[in-house]
């Protein structure tokens, strides 16, 4: 059909700098000859071609002078999927039928779908063929425990071979994952260290903060360059066993990646796409042998024992069916682990826990060394019960810090976190003891002083579950690097005096 | 929250005539402020308030100068939505989360929704409050048919509810729907005055088309004004009975519109809401006895007999549960009824069976007297048997154009359809039988070759089912009013030979 439209003469292609994340959108004059002699109306799915490439793209109808005539305007996702430049001949036509949407209407109708049906269905919204109302939808379908554990299995083959995948050709290749929603749980620097100077290869990606005040990779970012290049990467682990880098710059399960866009809109969980999408990150990673860390607790992702034993089970069963070395562990999801939430913050409490300083918050060190425990076990470092022990000595010696440092020069730099200038304490007018801390509201307090874009901005907490308080004492203070944004953090916080809870008035020991 | 972004300076409205259909968009710079301290990215769901008005928008984020600093760009619909002007300051901040998702979460999961539930989620789609793929979450979570009776009925009354209503005072009052899906199927212009010579109320108001080459309104739309307030429709049907306008500017059902553009790009077949959607639009014009048309057919909407046998049971259980009196007939939908495909071609059809012309598409007068005399029927004017026969007398007789002609000048205009300068021939190059139509690919052809924004383009069948032909006989003549879509539509109709098959060779009498 792309023929069709070489009778009318082509548009120019103008770059608008509009981010509509993953969607390739394409503007239109309402009185542009090619949208009425197709019958293009907005939100119509378009297929737009220059000479070298074609995409499918959601139409927007401009009723004013955006666009030129004879023009047709592009979001950046467009522009970069096309790779065009200013004035590049641009065709536009009907999109053929998309096959697999017929695979995601069987779904809804509770068939279940084989392996080349759900490859086909990621090899389209990986190729850009789906918007996201179709998106949606299959999530939708997927949605709550509609996958049998074969169509899990297959799901996660097909968004591994559906991006590029990573061969160490190593008998053991280590990683990790956790299944988020704890601020400050930053264990990651300090186990892959622990891990790599006791011998183990850990090529580490994580990932950004999409909507919470930090990401493992913008917590790295502040201490070292973790922009790293598929090969840059393949040099660090063959120099120092090890990386900690940002995962976003290799085309590991790119499927994955336009899920979450989609899935985070419609916060439905589903268990099935879930352990999908992290065991698909790994294996493309090369990993061999992983640990996924279940937190559970009331303002956790997971909120019951019941809950995370469920979706330990199906992560034991997909990975045993892929023939990947599994072990999930459930740990405390009840209150924050390090004392800082935001990049800068975390960043400090690693180094004091790297560094073995007394004042290194403790929860975050055992934490640390229960992961890698429990890795330096599964990969034969240490007998059974020993891992965790193997783990502490490795940071009390030094060496663990020894390979921090070594990993971050190898990554180009090792620098020193920022801290910020705006400061904001909140005191407790009266004694008791610290009965709740909810997770939710310090990520909200974080994100509105500015973590994690101002890297020294966010929360750092200053008791745990059960410690009792005087009059005066700090529970939290909130660091900015502005006052306006300080203000707006203090608002909110004002707002939600319940963040952290004490005993009730005359319950004081 | 919306106090929260008073210490923000408030950004100044600029209108960016860009429609995206229902979904209101606003456009935020990457360096703006709010931005930067709420922690918004682009396709983030925000609050936008003016000192009045204030609604829920999905964000763009714009990096060009598109949008100035200070400012904040908005789509269309955001635009009519908050009712601004230009400069109008602006706040942007966090919306409220929307406790309605969590139904149709519980809906994904699998339970029953109440009225309660389905009330709130239809009031927040309404509202405006869900992104277009959460409405994609919930068209999706409703498929196949997993609305069960009760559901059905509830969703009916929430989305009548939702909206306004007309109440006409009177004991009877009539109107029908067709479940798509045919080309030229254009009965309504016809049995309306047909029944309201005969004495009935019919308060009929149409769709345009949306994805078809014509919808009834704009069929009615080359004949007489359609876009009729409520008012005048009221005055139109007080004089002549009956009226035959767009439905478009009453607010009748308002969440069907939003859910339909939605499952529009879905395609995902949803029994319930097909049923609720039809029924709603019904009870909120006012309807007292309705009858429901399911044309049956291997390229009509409705595929199978079974199909439709099991969608008329819907229909009549639902209608039944709300006090509707309904009357569901399954017709053949093998080919188109008409001649014409296309407003100015299916006006001409019509007009030559509502004035009896001796060539009158033999098929749309049939079918618009079998419908008729259902009607006439179940409203007590004709006994059970005789409904047909008083709709021939009534055309017959000239009372059905006479008071065709009235309504038409009660809308304040009687036009003569408008005849197109460019035509193109289908002839046949051998002798053959007529074994098959294919209605879809006849209506692409149709709004290829200009309809319905050109009114007189469309396409011209010359053949029924089974017509012996001859070589050199017209299969069909495209209608273009310029050469260029023409082109268009011939190119595709020289892609698609199969539009009109006839017997294989040999295979003639």
């Amino acid at each position: 059909m792309i023929q069709l439209s070489d009778r009318m003469l082509p548009l120019e292609a103008r770059r608008l700098g509009i981010d509509t994340r993953q969607e390739p959108i394409v503007f239109m004059r309402s009185d542009c000859p090619v949208c009425r002699s197709e019958g293009f109306a907005a939100l119509s799915r378009v297929l737009v071609s220059s000479d070298s490439q074609h995409i499918i793209a959601t139409l927007n109808i401009v009723t004013s002078d955006m666009v030129a005539p004879g023009q047709i305007g592009f979001s950046e996702s467009a522009w970069r999927r096309l790779d065009l430049v200013e004035g590049t001949p641009i065709h536009v036509s009907h999109p053929p039928p998309i096959q697999s949407l017929s695979y995601v209407r069987a779904k809804v109708y509770g068939h279940t779908l084989d392996e080349m049906q759900l490859q086909s269905i990621i090899n389209d919204i990986v190729d850009g063929r789906y918007a996201d109302v179709q998106v949606a939808a299959f999530i939708t379908a997927c949605g709550s425990d509609r996958l049998d554990l074969g169509e899990i299995t297959a799901l996660t083959r097909a968004m591994i071979k559906a991006g590029e995948t990573i061969d160490w050709g190593l008998p053991m290749v280590i990683d990790k994952h956790c299944v988020g929603g704890l601020p400050g749980n930053r264990t990651t620097p300090i186990l892959v260290p622990i891990l790599a100077a006791c011998g183990l290869t850990v090529p580490k990606t994580s990932s950004r903060a999409i909507t919470s005040p930090a990401g493992t990779a913008d917590t790295m970012e502040v201490l070292t360059n973790v922009s790293l290049s598929q090969e840059q990467i393949r040099d660090v682990v063959k120099r120092e066993g090890a990386c900690l880098a940002w995962g976003g710059s290799v085309r590991l399960s790119p499927a994955d990646d336009l899920l979450i866009q989609v899935e985070r809109a419609l916060d439905i969980d589903s268990e099935g796409q879930l352990v999908a999408s992290v065991l698909s990150k790994k294996i493309a990673a090369g990993a061999t042998h992983v640990l996924i860390d279940i937190p559970v607790g009331p303002t956790a992702k997971v909120r019951s024992q019941a809950q995370a034993d469920k979706l330990a089970a199906t992560f034991e069963d997909v990975a045993a069916a892929l023939g990947l070395n599994i072990r999930v562990i459930c740990t405390d999801g009840s209150q924050p682990i390090g004392r800082g939430v935001g990049p800068g913050l975390e960043a400090k409490d690693l180094l004091a826990v790297l560094q073995c300083k007394p004042d290194a918050p403790a929860e975050l060190r055992t934490r640390a060394c229960l992961l890698a425990g429990a890795l330096l076990e599964m990969a034969g470092k240490a007998a059974e019960g020993r891992g965790q022990a193997l783990a502490r000595e490795t940071l009390d010696s030094g060496l663990a810090w020894q390979k921090f440092q070594a990993i971050c020069r190898a990554q180009g730099a090792l620098k020193r976190p920022p801290v910020a200038p705006y400061r904001y304490s909140l005191t407790t007018p009266r004694a008791g003891q610290v009965l709740s801390i909810d997770n939710r509201l310090l990520s909200k307090i974080a994100k509105l002083a500015g973590a994690p874009l101002d890297p020294a901005a966010g929360v750092e907490i200053s008791v745990r579950l059960g410690d009792s308080v005087e009059p005066n004492d700090v529970l939290l203070m909130i660091h900015a690097e502005s006052s306006g944004e300080l203000n707006y953090a203090v608002d909110y916080l004002e707002a939600h005096p319940d963040v952290i809870q004490l005993t009730p008035e005359g319950n004081t020991p």
